[in-house]
């Protein structure tokens, strides 16, 4: 592997891979690759843009749990992973078993969250359903997300997930959002429920309802590397959204399709509130 | 893991779970979980709306590789795997261990080529780098998709994995799309590039780059289960896209930053050709 890694960026060609050029150097310098990658002019033309910072240490640290909706965690995963320099972890309690989303397809963790760093730049956690809620009563889960939370620049969600950082007591006095069925919810954990696509509010950043993990992911990015990186970012992704049906929200869904989705989902805040009894 | 799914689903409550409750009822079926699911009038509810059907049994094998790109596949495999009964399989050389994407996330296969049913409804194939490359040349790969693609009643791709559809010879005389960057190297296999986010012709569907999975998936589910449906899960997956900073095209990107992905891009094509010496 590091064999390819070497043809796609030491060669005369300079920065050159496609898509994920600028991942493919952070994962190399993740791994102990030595830089500098690419030619020095290539370099240097990415570090001349304006709102552009090429490098940085970040430490990221993305939650798995069982039953997690996957496309929650793996869209800001894709961007994160592309900030040059950052490392970026998926951690949960165990180290060397796949963690099975709620669709069944399992995602391999990096790290225990035991072995996980003390001070970490960003946590993030995804969404789901059931398994939500039972991360919510997980005092090793609760407790890992509170403790690196309690010091982290940035505390972070997508989808249901601002559930989790409720639960841990770090959305007291917020303004943050969550998927649009479980958004009111966030007011059992002290927090203001804003029914906007990505919310910010000091160093507390929430994304709606699952996709949103796509908008939340480059506004962070804008705010770690600059606008320019997360353009390019944004391009890299071809993220020139056209969806072929209408809808996307409540209030934009044909109005008996959106009552019956909305039924379906009543009993989901009533097992939040049961187990927002056990919130920090 | 059952228990917690018949909760969701068994009670009086019926329809009962926050987003991907069709999907959980889905993972049900598929793991021998008896119908019918939820309350019979909650079902008809759904069953009965215009443009919206409720079950089917389609077979779909979306391919896993090392080094492609997770966003690719895992946008699509949320969507595919919420369609009530369709059997969705991520397909990988070897079932036992994980499939390292090029950004260093890992996911679970969970079956084999060699496991893979012959018949399929949809065979798919996700993009990358130099890991797509490498896949264009193993032939145990682009034989399992020639041959799934051969009966197949549709095929499939998201950003680069249209290059594995070409080379699998799947794409002769077919209007087709992928990454901005390695579109026109469709023509190598005889196809048409079209610079559209979804392509579609005949029993050939193409995305664009990675993010283009999302609008693709939902293409695909709207055939397949009608428009209600696809608008159903559009806002399951609350879809109302709000890209914080501006570009996602090369047309619409600073013409500066634009310019460098592009440059850094260039050499691909080229990899691309020399693979593609070895198409079906």
């Amino acid at each position: 592997m590091n064999g390819t890694r070497r043809t796609l960026i030491g060669g005369a060609a300079a920065l050159a891979a496609l898509a994920p050029l600028l991942a493919l150097q952070n994962v190399m310098a993740q791994n102990g690759g030595s830089a500098p990658v690419g030619s020095q002019s290539a370099h240097d033309a990415f570090a001349g843009l304006p709102n552009f910072k090429m490098h940085g240490d970040e430490v990221v640290a993305m939650l798995l749990y069982p039953e997690f909706t996957a496309l929650d965690l793996v869209a800001p995963h894709y961007f994160f992973a592309c900030m040059m320099g950052a490392k970026v972890h998926l951690v949960a309690k165990q180290k060397d078993k796949p963690v099975p989303s709620d669709l069944g397809l399992a995602i391999m963790p990096t790290m225990s969250i035991a072995e996980c760093p003390r001070d970490v730049s960003l946590i993030f956690c995804p969404g789901g359903t059931q398994g939500t809620v039972n991360a919510m009563l997980d005092d090793e889960t609760v407790d890992f997300v509170a403790d690196r939370g309690s010091r982290a620049p940035f505390i972070t969600s997508v989808c249901t997930g601002s559930l989790i950082l409720g639960q841990a007591g770090l959305l007291k006095g917020k303004r943050a959002t969550s998927h649009w069925a479980a958004r009111d919810s966030l007011k059992l954990f002290g927090a203001t429920p804003v029914n906007e696509r990505v919310v910010t509010d000091g160093r507390v950043i929430t994304g709606a309802g699952v996709s949103a993990g796509l908008d939340f992911a480059l506004a962070v990015v804008a705010k770690l590397r600059g606008v320019g990186y997360a353009e390019a970012l944004r391009l890299q992704a071809e993220y020139a959204p056209q969806p072929p049906v209408p809808g996307g929200t409540p209030e934009t869904t044909d109005p008996q399709l959106a009552k019956l989705m909305s039924d379906m989902l009543l009993p989901f805040p009533g097992w939040v509130a049961k187990a927002a009894e056990k919130k920090r």
